[in-house]
């Protein structure tokens, strides 16, 4: 067992649904299948939500993720005591939580540059609780990083994240195109996905207008002649499908709603997001704290639990998780 | 059984999979059960697929829509004798098919205008063959007609269709979008959808730029003042799935890929198109002619079912079927 890789999940703001949906996840006993799951965060919260989900699991503090978590019935968090039981109140946004989450968060993150995992999975943070306590949220729209949603075969990165259409139209530059499209085939290949087949969207109607012939096409046919994998521009109605139906691994949308639009429309629950360029592999759920249904026991883990697997296999250099 | 409202199927390129997937499609015996369904093309087209997909079915020739189509082992076919057997190659497009698949379409048209039936349903058409036969093939993006897609729950009207995105921007304006609204909303009431829930999406990632705020947003509000039931905008990744759960009856996209990536990716089969804004009730699938699968008996039904469903119960005011 000490063989498989360590992965680092921060359980998220303990007030939202974060807790539950780790366990829940990890009650699944998928994951230690693949890897060895450390959590950092309150033992306490997942105490509350191991009783919440009347899961057959104790939960063990330790003090480093060194030979832990081998046991799928024992949950063996890294538990730093910042953060006091009576701060956590369910359902309420606190800056007591926003501090020792952002902590947690940098803990993960410092385990795998360390070594001691080769990923980091983050449940979901609460913004308000983050602004209480004068922490950044990050996110995935920084300068040199691209959002990539992935829900079972649709993968999508993004060339533009929050920026409006009219500007996204002239963002689509064959630099541009051309700087993802080396960087997405370079972390595939890390990821365990060589030659990766990259499929570019095209920017208009059947990627049929200007940009499409002479900037995209352009691009594409020099990313070839670079030795990457990429066809292209397909019309936007075409090539989403195309890869849920598995012609492709992975599609660059041009802009926000190209990606988001397929992906959030095709499945409601199960993506996840990856920050792409960043130098540690570290993955996050798109959904938020869902303070409205924490405590019910009745929140979805589907999106954590593929999280979690894709951190074990990817991050290790073994590809997509095989379900 | 004589009380049912009558629809008109001309049954596409007789080439490809029209035939076939009409027949099919009436073989399940739901269409009977809501309408009277009446044939327009070559009858032997349809002895050829009823005997392809070895249907317990008869085809009978008929002269007109009256007192037609009343049992479901009988497909009851208008065939003006405009083609002949010898002319119908299998996955060949001809301009003689094109010319009396044409004039076929232009038959279920008038059966319409008269008042013989309710709608009309169009079985995919081959581009080839109109073109060899000089027909045009018109579509849904003609001036003061909208492309209306429907698959199951998901419904989405396109402000723009065929236009590049950064002009779609443009034509996103108040007067535009109140035409539309005012349109699909008196359009829905007429097929027994009153009161309709629409929903405008964004035009920008979270529907939060500056279209979305001083163009979108005071269209939406002036369109309430009209005693339309319309919400937005809303964000276009949250939109598009709120449809799918039911939240709404129908959205409005601003651009092609919104509505396309939405409907296409969610399912691959079984999209009806309806062009909004013209004066008779008209449905057409919105795959191709397949020559490459035409004769194997393998070709999907599910968008031509739906379309003739459709047609039964909102072409007779009657809402949308029931599933």
């Amino acid at each position: 067992m000490a063989d498989k890789p360590a992965i680092a999940i921060s359980i998220g703001d303990p007030a939202g649904i974060g807790p539950e949906v780790v366990t829940k996840a990890l009650a699944t006993g998928e994951v230690h299948q693949l890897c060895r799951p450390v959590l950092i965060g309150s033992a306490y919260a997942i105490e509350q939500a191991v009783n919440l989900i009347k899961a057959p699991l104790t939960v063990r503090k330790v003090e480093s993720a060194d030979g832990a978590a081998t046991d799928p019935k024992v949950l063996d968090i890294i538990d730093p005591g910042n953060l006091r039981n009576e701060d956590i109140q369910l359902g309420v946004a606190s800056a007591a939580c926003g501090k020792a989450v952002s902590e947690w968060i940098q803990i993960a993150g410092r385990l795998v540059t360390e070594g001691k995992a080769v990923g980091s999975v983050m449940a979901s943070i609460n913004s308000d609780s983050f602004r209480m306590a004068g922490v950044n949220a990050g996110g995935g729209s920084d300068e040199g990083s691209y959002l990539f949603l992935l829900n079972g075969p649709l993968r999508v990165v993004h060339l533009t994240d929050h920026v409006p259409v009219k500007e996204a139209v002239g963002k689509a530059t064959r630099e541009n195109i051309l700087k993802l499209a080396t960087i997405l085939n370079e972390a595939m290949a890390r990821w365990g996905i060589p030659n990766a087949r990259i499929a570019l969207s095209g920017l208009n109607p059947h990627a049929h207008g200007d940009e499409d012939h002479d900037i995209l096409a352009p691009a594409v046919e020099e990313a070839r002649k670079m030795g990457i994998n990429i066809t292209g521009p397909i019309s936007p109605d075409t090539v989403f499908r195309q890869c849920v139906e598995g012609i492709y691994d992975v599609v660059i949308a041009i802009f926000h709603d190209q990606g988001h639009v397929a992906i959030k429309t095709w499945r409601f629950e199960g993506t996840v997001s990856i920050s792409l360029g960043r130098p540690q592999f570290g993955t996050s759920v798109a959904h938020g704290t869902a303070f409205d249904i924490v405590g019910k026991g009745i929140a979805d883990h589907t999106a954590i639990l593929n999280a979690m697997k894709l951190t074990a296999t990817m991050g290790s250099g073994a590809g997509f998780p095989k379900s």
